[in-house]
Protein backbone atom coordinates (compact mmCIF):
# COMPACT_ATOMS: atom_id res chain seq x y z
CA UNK A 1 0.00 0.00 0.00
CA UNK A 2 1.01 3.18 -1.10
CA UNK A 3 0.36 6.76 0.14
CA UNK A 4 1.79 10.08 0.28
CA UNK A 5 3.77 10.24 2.89
CA UNK A 6 2.19 11.95 6.37
CA UNK A 7 2.27 15.39 7.54
CA UNK A 8 5.15 15.71 10.44
CA UNK A 9 5.40 11.95 10.81
CA UNK A 10 8.55 11.96 12.48
CA UNK A 11 6.88 13.30 15.19
CA UNK A 12 3.78 11.61 14.84
CA UNK A 13 5.61 8.38 15.38
CA UNK A 14 7.30 9.83 18.23
CA UNK A 15 4.59 10.28 20.27
CA UNK A 16 3.51 6.62 19.92
CA UNK A 17 6.85 5.48 20.59
CA UNK A 18 5.84 3.24 23.34
CA UNK A 19 4.21 1.20 21.62
CA UNK A 20 6.73 0.44 18.59
CA UNK A 21 9.76 -1.18 19.13
CA UNK A 22 12.65 0.34 17.29
CA UNK A 23 15.22 -2.33 17.47
CA UNK A 24 13.33 -5.83 17.38
CA UNK A 25 16.01 -7.83 17.47
CA UNK A 26 17.15 -6.80 21.18
CA UNK A 27 14.03 -8.63 22.15
CA UNK A 28 14.64 -12.01 20.68
CA UNK A 29 13.61 -14.64 22.92
CA UNK A 30 12.73 -11.92 25.78
CA UNK A 31 9.32 -10.98 23.67
CA UNK A 32 7.09 -12.12 26.68
CA UNK A 33 9.61 -9.34 28.99
CA UNK A 34 8.80 -6.78 26.53
CA UNK A 35 5.44 -6.93 27.59
CA UNK A 36 5.90 -7.45 30.82
CA UNK A 37 4.47 -10.57 31.43
CA UNK A 38 5.74 -13.86 32.51
CA UNK A 39 2.98 -16.44 30.11
CA UNK A 40 0.60 -16.04 27.57
CA UNK A 41 0.64 -16.60 23.91
CA UNK A 42 2.41 -15.13 21.33
CA UNK A 43 0.69 -13.94 17.47
CA UNK A 44 2.16 -11.96 15.23
CA UNK A 45 0.28 -10.12 12.24
CA UNK A 46 3.19 -10.02 8.52
CA UNK A 47 1.65 -6.58 7.13
CA UNK A 48 -0.54 -5.28 9.62
CA UNK A 49 -1.69 -1.88 7.42
CA UNK A 50 -3.63 0.48 9.24
CA UNK A 51 -4.21 -1.91 12.05
CA UNK A 52 -8.28 -2.50 12.26
CA UNK A 53 -7.52 -5.92 12.78
CA UNK A 54 -4.95 -6.35 15.56
CA UNK A 55 -6.47 -3.91 17.47
CA UNK A 56 -9.72 -5.59 17.49
CA UNK A 57 -7.74 -8.74 17.95
CA UNK A 58 -5.99 -7.10 20.79
CA UNK A 59 -9.42 -6.10 22.49
CA UNK A 60 -10.89 -9.14 22.15
CA UNK A 61 -8.03 -11.25 23.96
CA UNK A 62 -6.11 -9.85 26.68
CA UNK A 63 -4.57 -12.70 27.46
CA UNK A 64 -2.47 -12.74 24.48
CA UNK A 65 0.40 -10.37 22.95
CA UNK A 66 0.25 -9.42 19.50
CA UNK A 67 2.97 -8.26 17.62
CA UNK A 68 2.15 -6.43 14.25
CA UNK A 69 4.43 -5.77 11.42
CA UNK A 70 4.23 -3.20 8.72
CA UNK A 71 6.95 -1.93 6.53
CA UNK A 72 5.69 1.36 5.26
CA UNK A 73 5.70 3.98 7.71
CA UNK A 74 2.88 6.00 6.67
CA UNK A 75 0.31 3.00 7.21
CA UNK A 76 2.37 1.89 10.24
CA UNK A 77 1.83 5.35 12.26
CA UNK A 78 -2.17 4.92 11.71
CA UNK A 79 -1.80 1.82 13.06
CA UNK A 80 0.21 2.86 16.37
CA UNK A 81 -2.16 5.76 16.75
CA UNK A 82 -5.40 3.46 16.94
CA UNK A 83 -3.84 1.69 19.33
CA UNK A 84 -2.91 4.75 21.43
CA UNK A 85 -5.90 5.95 21.46
CA UNK A 86 -7.44 2.59 22.60
CA UNK A 87 -4.47 2.33 25.34
CA UNK A 88 -4.24 -1.40 24.44
CA UNK A 89 -1.21 -3.07 26.43
CA UNK A 90 -1.07 -6.16 24.40
CA UNK A 91 0.37 -4.72 21.30
CA UNK A 92 3.67 -3.81 19.89
CA UNK A 93 4.38 -2.59 16.62
CA UNK A 94 7.79 -3.36 14.70
CA UNK A 95 8.88 -2.03 11.20
CA UNK A 96 10.44 -4.75 9.65
CA UNK A 97 10.87 -6.74 6.41
CA UNK A 98 9.23 -10.45 6.71
CA UNK A 99 12.17 -12.06 5.82
CA UNK A 100 14.18 -10.77 8.56
CA UNK A 101 11.81 -12.02 11.69
CA UNK A 102 14.25 -15.08 12.11
CA UNK A 103 16.35 -12.35 13.24
CA UNK A 104 13.59 -10.75 15.73
CA UNK A 105 11.88 -14.16 17.30
CA UNK A 106 13.30 -16.95 19.11
CA UNK A 107 12.76 -20.73 18.10
CA UNK A 108 9.51 -21.46 19.26
CA UNK A 109 8.74 -17.71 20.49
CA UNK A 110 5.77 -17.45 18.39
CA UNK A 111 2.26 -19.58 18.45
CA UNK A 112 0.61 -17.54 15.62
CA UNK A 113 0.80 -16.07 12.60
CA UNK A 114 -1.61 -13.64 10.81
CA UNK A 115 -1.24 -12.95 7.47
CA UNK A 116 -4.35 -10.76 5.64
CA UNK A 117 -4.76 -9.97 2.41
CA UNK A 118 -1.17 -10.15 1.59
CA UNK A 119 -0.03 -9.05 -1.34
CA UNK A 120 -0.84 -11.51 -4.48
CA UNK A 121 2.46 -10.14 -6.65
CA UNK A 122 1.04 -11.27 -9.78
CA UNK A 123 3.44 -12.50 -12.30
CA UNK A 124 4.91 -15.54 -11.84
CA UNK A 125 8.52 -14.30 -11.67
CA UNK A 126 7.39 -12.57 -8.54
CA UNK A 127 6.33 -15.64 -6.78
CA UNK A 128 8.96 -15.20 -4.91
CA UNK A 129 8.03 -12.49 -3.07
CA UNK A 130 4.44 -13.63 -2.02
CA UNK A 131 4.42 -14.23 1.68
CA UNK A 132 3.66 -17.73 1.84
CA UNK A 133 6.15 -19.12 -0.33
CA UNK A 134 8.20 -21.24 0.59
CA UNK A 135 11.39 -18.93 1.84
CA UNK A 136 9.45 -16.89 3.82
CA UNK A 137 7.81 -20.24 5.35
CA UNK A 138 11.21 -21.27 6.19
CA UNK A 139 11.66 -17.95 8.07
CA UNK A 140 8.49 -18.47 9.58
CA UNK A 141 9.14 -22.12 10.45
CA UNK A 142 12.10 -20.91 12.68
CA UNK A 143 10.43 -19.28 15.08
CA UNK A 144 7.00 -20.76 14.94
CA UNK A 145 6.24 -23.50 17.36
CA UNK A 146 5.67 -26.89 16.54
CA UNK A 147 1.71 -27.04 16.33
CA UNK A 148 1.99 -23.86 16.08
CA UNK A 149 -0.52 -22.17 13.35
CA UNK A 150 -0.64 -19.31 10.02
CA UNK A 151 -3.60 -18.04 9.82
CA UNK A 152 -4.54 -16.38 6.28
CA UNK A 153 -7.57 -14.56 4.22
CA UNK A 154 -6.95 -13.25 1.13
CA UNK A 155 -9.53 -12.53 -1.91
CA UNK A 156 -6.95 -13.15 -4.15
CA UNK A 157 -7.47 -16.58 -6.18
CA UNK A 158 -4.11 -16.92 -7.70
CA UNK A 159 -2.53 -16.43 -4.75
CA UNK A 160 -4.75 -18.56 -2.23
CA UNK A 161 -4.19 -21.21 -4.45
CA UNK A 162 -0.98 -21.12 -4.76
CA UNK A 163 -0.41 -20.43 -0.86
CA UNK A 164 -2.53 -24.07 -0.44
CA UNK A 165 0.23 -26.01 -2.32
CA UNK A 166 3.00 -23.99 -0.66
CA UNK A 167 1.83 -24.79 2.66
CA UNK A 168 1.29 -28.44 1.64
CA UNK A 169 4.31 -28.92 -0.01
CA UNK A 170 6.37 -27.00 3.05
CA UNK A 171 4.88 -30.03 4.98
CA UNK A 172 2.06 -27.91 7.02
CA UNK A 173 -1.42 -29.41 7.54
CA UNK A 174 -4.62 -27.56 6.02
CA UNK A 175 -7.33 -27.01 8.38
CA UNK A 176 -10.84 -24.75 7.81
CA UNK A 177 -10.21 -24.07 3.81
CA UNK A 178 -12.80 -21.95 2.64
CA UNK A 179 -13.74 -19.99 -0.88
CA UNK A 180 -16.61 -17.60 1.12
CA UNK A 181 -15.44 -17.42 4.81
CA UNK A 182 -18.81 -14.75 5.24
CA UNK A 183 -20.90 -17.73 4.40
CA UNK A 184 -19.33 -19.75 7.66
CA UNK A 185 -20.13 -19.10 11.24
CA UNK A 186 -16.73 -18.35 11.81
CA UNK A 187 -15.98 -15.52 14.12
CA UNK A 188 -14.17 -12.77 11.93
CA UNK A 189 -12.62 -9.81 12.50
CA UNK A 190 -12.62 -7.73 9.56
CA UNK A 191 -9.75 -5.55 7.95
CA UNK A 192 -10.02 -2.05 6.48
CA UNK A 193 -9.11 -3.73 3.23
CA UNK A 194 -11.94 -6.64 3.67
CA UNK A 195 -14.89 -4.67 4.46
CA UNK A 196 -14.09 -2.46 1.39
CA UNK A 197 -13.91 -5.67 -0.61
CA UNK A 198 -16.82 -7.38 0.99
CA UNK A 199 -19.48 -4.41 0.37
CA UNK A 200 -18.40 -4.78 -3.54
CA UNK A 201 -19.97 -8.51 -2.90
CA UNK A 202 -16.63 -10.39 -3.14
CA UNK A 203 -16.04 -13.23 -1.38
CA UNK A 204 -12.82 -13.62 1.25
CA UNK A 205 -10.66 -16.97 1.19
CA UNK A 206 -9.61 -18.07 4.79
CA UNK A 207 -7.21 -21.18 5.44
CA UNK A 208 -5.40 -22.30 8.62
CA UNK A 209 -1.83 -23.90 8.13
CA UNK A 210 -0.63 -25.56 11.54
CA UNK A 211 3.11 -26.93 11.72
CA UNK A 212 3.18 -30.63 12.02
CA UNK A 213 0.71 -33.25 11.63
CA UNK A 214 -2.46 -33.63 13.24
CA UNK B 1 -26.51 -40.51 -10.98
CA UNK B 2 -30.22 -42.40 -11.51
CA UNK B 3 -31.37 -43.08 -14.43
CA UNK B 4 -34.31 -45.62 -15.22
CA UNK B 5 -33.31 -49.20 -16.04
CA UNK B 6 -32.31 -49.34 -19.33
CA UNK B 7 -34.12 -51.45 -21.85
CA UNK B 8 -32.24 -55.09 -22.21
CA UNK B 9 -30.33 -54.26 -20.00
CA UNK B 10 -29.00 -57.82 -19.36
CA UNK B 11 -28.68 -58.48 -22.71
CA UNK B 12 -26.67 -55.46 -23.66
CA UNK B 13 -24.32 -56.19 -20.79
CA UNK B 14 -23.84 -59.52 -21.58
CA UNK B 15 -22.45 -57.94 -25.23
CA UNK B 16 -19.50 -56.31 -23.81
CA UNK B 17 -18.42 -58.64 -21.32
CA UNK B 18 -15.11 -58.89 -22.55
CA UNK B 19 -14.42 -55.10 -21.06
CA UNK B 20 -15.81 -55.45 -17.83
CA UNK B 21 -14.72 -57.85 -15.02
CA UNK B 22 -17.37 -60.00 -13.22
CA UNK B 23 -15.25 -60.95 -10.28
CA UNK B 24 -12.35 -58.01 -9.73
CA UNK B 25 -11.01 -59.69 -6.36
CA UNK B 26 -10.17 -62.37 -8.46
CA UNK B 27 -7.48 -60.11 -10.39
CA UNK B 28 -5.89 -58.53 -7.46
CA UNK B 29 -2.06 -58.12 -7.60
CA UNK B 30 -2.46 -59.28 -11.09
CA UNK B 31 -4.42 -56.46 -13.21
CA UNK B 32 -1.03 -56.20 -15.15
CA UNK B 33 -1.76 -59.87 -16.38
CA UNK B 34 -5.53 -59.37 -17.30
CA UNK B 35 -4.23 -56.59 -19.71
CA UNK B 36 -2.17 -59.13 -21.18
CA UNK B 37 0.91 -56.63 -20.44
CA UNK B 38 3.46 -57.48 -17.94
CA UNK B 39 4.34 -53.54 -17.24
CA UNK B 40 3.10 -50.08 -17.39
CA UNK B 41 1.09 -47.64 -15.17
CA UNK B 42 -2.31 -48.91 -14.08
CA UNK B 43 -4.90 -46.15 -13.61
CA UNK B 44 -8.02 -45.93 -11.78
CA UNK B 45 -10.95 -44.19 -12.38
CA UNK B 46 -13.78 -44.03 -9.48
CA UNK B 47 -17.22 -43.00 -10.43
CA UNK B 48 -16.50 -43.15 -14.10
CA UNK B 49 -20.12 -42.55 -15.69
CA UNK B 50 -21.04 -42.75 -19.11
CA UNK B 51 -17.14 -43.21 -19.39
CA UNK B 52 -16.49 -40.43 -22.20
CA UNK B 53 -13.43 -39.52 -19.54
CA UNK B 54 -11.72 -42.97 -19.39
CA UNK B 55 -12.22 -43.55 -23.34
CA UNK B 56 -10.30 -40.30 -24.43
CA UNK B 57 -7.55 -40.73 -21.43
CA UNK B 58 -7.37 -44.30 -22.88
CA UNK B 59 -6.82 -43.29 -26.76
CA UNK B 60 -5.02 -40.27 -25.44
CA UNK B 61 -2.57 -42.86 -22.95
CA UNK B 62 -2.30 -46.59 -24.75
CA UNK B 63 0.21 -47.34 -22.78
CA UNK B 64 -1.36 -46.85 -19.87
CA UNK B 65 -4.36 -49.39 -18.40
CA UNK B 66 -7.05 -47.94 -16.88
CA UNK B 67 -9.52 -49.62 -14.47
CA UNK B 68 -12.91 -48.04 -14.08
CA UNK B 69 -15.28 -48.19 -11.50
CA UNK B 70 -19.09 -47.48 -11.78
CA UNK B 71 -21.35 -49.24 -9.30
CA UNK B 72 -25.14 -48.13 -11.51
CA UNK B 73 -25.25 -50.62 -14.19
CA UNK B 74 -27.35 -48.49 -16.07
CA UNK B 75 -24.38 -46.05 -16.82
CA UNK B 76 -22.23 -48.32 -16.53
CA UNK B 77 -23.46 -49.88 -19.89
CA UNK B 78 -23.27 -46.81 -21.39
CA UNK B 79 -19.45 -47.07 -20.59
CA UNK B 80 -19.35 -50.44 -21.82
CA UNK B 81 -20.55 -49.86 -24.97
CA UNK B 82 -18.17 -46.62 -26.08
CA UNK B 83 -15.29 -48.60 -25.24
CA UNK B 84 -16.80 -51.59 -26.95
CA UNK B 85 -17.29 -49.39 -30.52
CA UNK B 86 -13.92 -48.17 -29.73
CA UNK B 87 -12.12 -51.43 -29.55
CA UNK B 88 -9.64 -50.25 -26.69
CA UNK B 89 -7.78 -52.53 -25.64
CA UNK B 90 -6.40 -50.98 -22.36
CA UNK B 91 -9.95 -49.95 -20.38
CA UNK B 92 -11.65 -52.48 -18.37
CA UNK B 93 -14.60 -52.04 -16.02
CA UNK B 94 -15.58 -53.10 -12.84
CA UNK B 95 -19.13 -53.14 -11.13
CA UNK B 96 -18.00 -52.45 -7.36
CA UNK B 97 -18.26 -49.89 -4.14
CA UNK B 98 -15.21 -47.83 -3.22
CA UNK B 99 -15.05 -48.77 -0.23
CA UNK B 100 -14.15 -52.68 -0.93
CA UNK B 101 -11.81 -51.36 -3.71
CA UNK B 102 -8.80 -53.02 -1.69
CA UNK B 103 -9.97 -56.45 -1.92
CA UNK B 104 -9.67 -55.79 -5.65
CA UNK B 105 -6.23 -54.41 -5.77
CA UNK B 106 -2.93 -55.31 -3.81
CA UNK B 107 -0.53 -52.90 -2.20
CA UNK B 108 1.12 -50.49 -4.90
CA UNK B 109 -0.07 -51.76 -7.27
CA UNK B 110 -2.24 -48.42 -8.23
CA UNK B 111 -0.33 -45.43 -9.77
CA UNK B 112 -2.81 -43.21 -9.97
CA UNK B 113 -6.41 -42.52 -9.01
CA UNK B 114 -8.95 -39.91 -10.84
CA UNK B 115 -12.29 -38.93 -8.93
CA UNK B 116 -14.16 -36.52 -11.18
CA UNK B 117 -16.84 -34.88 -9.85
CA UNK B 118 -18.04 -37.50 -7.24
CA UNK B 119 -21.16 -36.93 -5.40
CA UNK B 120 -20.35 -34.35 -3.05
CA UNK B 121 -23.34 -35.62 -0.33
CA UNK B 122 -23.97 -31.85 1.39
CA UNK B 123 -25.11 -32.39 4.79
CA UNK B 124 -22.34 -32.62 7.34
CA UNK B 125 -23.76 -36.11 8.59
CA UNK B 126 -23.49 -37.27 4.88
CA UNK B 127 -19.56 -36.12 4.32
CA UNK B 128 -18.69 -39.75 5.61
CA UNK B 129 -19.84 -40.64 1.94
CA UNK B 130 -17.92 -38.39 0.27
CA UNK B 131 -15.26 -40.43 -1.91
CA UNK B 132 -11.92 -37.82 -0.29
CA UNK B 133 -13.40 -38.27 3.42
CA UNK B 134 -10.10 -40.09 5.50
CA UNK B 135 -12.42 -43.08 5.37
CA UNK B 136 -12.46 -43.78 1.39
CA UNK B 137 -8.19 -42.16 1.68
CA UNK B 138 -7.44 -45.42 4.30
CA UNK B 139 -8.55 -47.46 1.69
CA UNK B 140 -6.76 -45.82 -1.67
CA UNK B 141 -3.69 -45.80 0.36
CA UNK B 142 -3.22 -49.62 0.73
CA UNK B 143 -3.34 -49.73 -3.04
CA UNK B 144 -1.91 -46.22 -4.11
CA UNK B 145 1.94 -46.96 -4.44
CA UNK B 146 4.33 -44.24 -2.63
CA UNK B 147 4.06 -41.13 -5.10
CA UNK B 148 1.30 -42.13 -6.57
CA UNK B 149 -1.76 -39.57 -7.29
CA UNK B 150 -5.39 -38.88 -6.79
CA UNK B 151 -6.09 -36.07 -9.49
CA UNK B 152 -9.43 -35.04 -8.71
CA UNK B 153 -12.14 -32.43 -10.22
CA UNK B 154 -14.92 -30.79 -9.46
CA UNK B 155 -17.95 -28.19 -9.47
CA UNK B 156 -18.93 -28.28 -5.59
CA UNK B 157 -16.93 -25.68 -3.37
CA UNK B 158 -18.06 -27.37 -0.49
CA UNK B 159 -16.41 -31.16 -1.69
CA UNK B 160 -13.58 -29.48 -2.56
CA UNK B 161 -12.73 -27.72 0.39
CA UNK B 162 -13.23 -30.67 2.08
CA UNK B 163 -11.08 -32.76 0.17
CA UNK B 164 -8.01 -30.15 0.31
CA UNK B 165 -8.86 -30.36 4.08
CA UNK B 166 -8.86 -33.83 3.89
CA UNK B 167 -5.69 -35.12 1.46
CA UNK B 168 -3.56 -32.70 3.45
CA UNK B 169 -4.57 -33.91 7.25
CA UNK B 170 -3.99 -37.77 5.70
CA UNK B 171 -0.54 -36.64 4.86
CA UNK B 172 -0.88 -36.10 1.45
CA UNK B 173 0.44 -33.45 -0.40
CA UNK B 174 -1.06 -30.95 -2.88
CA UNK B 175 -0.17 -29.54 -6.59
CA UNK B 176 -1.88 -27.59 -9.01
CA UNK B 177 -4.63 -26.51 -6.71
CA UNK B 178 -6.68 -24.54 -9.15
CA UNK B 179 -10.24 -22.72 -8.91
CA UNK B 180 -11.06 -22.36 -12.61
CA UNK B 181 -9.01 -25.19 -14.39
CA UNK B 182 -10.34 -23.90 -18.06
CA UNK B 183 -8.60 -20.91 -17.35
CA UNK B 184 -5.08 -22.57 -17.41
CA UNK B 185 -3.54 -24.20 -19.96
CA UNK B 186 -3.36 -27.70 -18.71
CA UNK B 187 -4.15 -30.05 -21.29
CA UNK B 188 -7.58 -31.20 -20.02
CA UNK B 189 -9.96 -34.28 -21.16
CA UNK B 190 -13.85 -33.20 -19.91
CA UNK B 191 -16.29 -35.68 -18.92
CA UNK B 192 -19.84 -35.33 -20.23
CA UNK B 193 -21.03 -33.81 -17.07
CA UNK B 194 -18.10 -31.16 -17.22
CA UNK B 195 -19.35 -30.26 -20.58
CA UNK B 196 -22.62 -29.57 -19.96
CA UNK B 197 -21.66 -27.87 -16.68
CA UNK B 198 -18.93 -25.62 -18.10
CA UNK B 199 -21.05 -24.56 -21.34
CA UNK B 200 -23.23 -22.79 -18.31
CA UNK B 201 -20.23 -20.47 -17.80
CA UNK B 202 -19.45 -22.26 -13.99
CA UNK B 203 -15.89 -23.05 -12.93
CA UNK B 204 -14.06 -26.11 -12.29
CA UNK B 205 -11.83 -26.87 -9.66
CA UNK B 206 -8.93 -29.24 -9.74
CA UNK B 207 -5.69 -30.77 -7.63
CA UNK B 208 -3.29 -33.11 -7.56
CA UNK B 209 -3.02 -34.77 -4.01
CA UNK B 210 0.51 -36.93 -4.17
CA UNK B 211 1.40 -40.26 -1.25
CA UNK B 212 3.98 -39.31 0.30
CA UNK B 213 6.47 -36.00 0.79
CA UNK B 214 7.39 -34.03 -2.47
Amino acid sequence: MRMRRKKNLDTRLEKCAAFSVAEPSLNKGKWREAFGRETGELHLEIGCGKGDFVVQMAKRSPDVMFVAVEKYQNVLLLALEKVMAEGLSNVLFIDADANTLADVFDKDEVDRIYLNFSDPWPPKKRHKRRLTHENYLSVYDRFLKDGGEIHQKTDNTGLFEFSLCSYSQFGYTLYDVTFDLHSTDFDNVMTEYERNFTEQGMKIYRCVARKGKK
